[in-house]
């Protein structure tokens, strides 16, 4: 197809396709004659994968680009593939070490022992989980951290689910745009379904005063 | 207790106590002298709460006066008071509905229907998640509604964590501000949870290839 096809179908200006292939993110299309070029499924793939990084995952085009080195190498394996787009989608949580900061990384390491979860308490995840909690101590609601064992089992019913949706995607294009807009928007209706179940279990502890 | 003790107890500065008794957020102290107030326990109290609000829940001085209002009106049963709270800690989604939006609204109401939830599918924590449903939708990933039962009750174990919790706070306002530090703190707790549970169930699932 033309780039103005390719266009149309991803919602992506003309410009912004020129743009990709520029920043080597897009492959260039077939040339065809010396100044027309043929773009087929693969850019159209591509192209989507990039848009779902950008505009859901909030991934920079730095960010972005390694991602799709990652996907491109395809002697990576796809759980190592995986866990590089999941890095990208965590916020920094860097700076001086607190006492707060230093009890709660303890915490999370014994917590991954415990359930024997093949996961790093120093990885972005690991340490955002850290921030968390140590953000509980420092407003003076450390005592929240009882819930934590009924969260981490809800998280792996979650993260079940998760992957089981995920593993059925066949390309390791599809796969990675899957797990972006899954994390991202999952977290975001994980959020919502947790109000919507605290207001009835609200309703039910209460509603008998 | 003077207001230089209640400033250094709560870490508010004295021109920020000043202001919130101004503005009827906090109640002024008892005067002992023209010139000298003195002030209590309640008032720290109270101060924890608005600084809870305001830097955990990232809630307008406007919207922390509306919940003050409900933790005052004693005639105002506890679920209805932390109804307004929640509601408080969620962002709005307005704007006027498309096919999506109409659809996934759709699926919500069902959802809330069949888990029995005392819960409103037009509440903002329900708004919230049609948001959510409607953007996976848009960016073609709707197919990963499947994992909606999962997902729902998953938040029935968390909620009912939350909420056992909640329930042994007897103070109205400790209790208004362990919902608003637990929801909030609670939901980047969670999102790093499922991270490094998905981490290790990416492991498990794709480490034979």
């Amino acid at each position: 197809m033309r780039i103005g096809e390719l266009s149309r179908r991803t919602g992506v200006t003309v410009p912004t396709i020129k743009y990709y292939v520029r920043e080597g993110l897009l492959p260039p299309g077939e040339l065809t004659s010396p100044n027309q070029a043929s773009y087929g499924d693969p850019h159209e793939r591509r192209l989507r994968l990039i848009r779902a990084l950008l505009e859901v995952g909030g991934l920079s085009l730095a960010a972005i680009g390694e991602v799709l080195a990652a996907v491109d190498d395809r002697e990576r394996p796809v759980h190592d593939m995986l866990g590089e787009v999941a890095d990208r989608l965590v916020a920094e949580h860097a700076g001086e070490p607190d006492a707060e900061t230093v009890l709660a990384r303890e915490r999370v390491a014994r917590l991954i022992a415990e359930r024997g979860w093949d996961a790093d308490p120093d990885s972005p995840a690991g340490a955002a989980l850290t921030a968390a909690l140590a953000a509980l101590a420092r407003v003076g609601h450390g005592a929240f951290i009882e819930v934590l064992d009924a969260y981490a089992r809800a998280a792996e019913e979650v993260a079940r689910a998760d992957l089981e949706f995920t593993a059925r995607r066949v390309d390791r294009e599809d796969l990675v745009e899957t797990v972006a807009v899954g994390t991202v928007l999952g977290d975001a209706m994980f959020a919502a379904l947790r109000r919507l179940a605290q207001t009835d279990a609200s309703s039910r502890t209460f509603s008998t005063e």
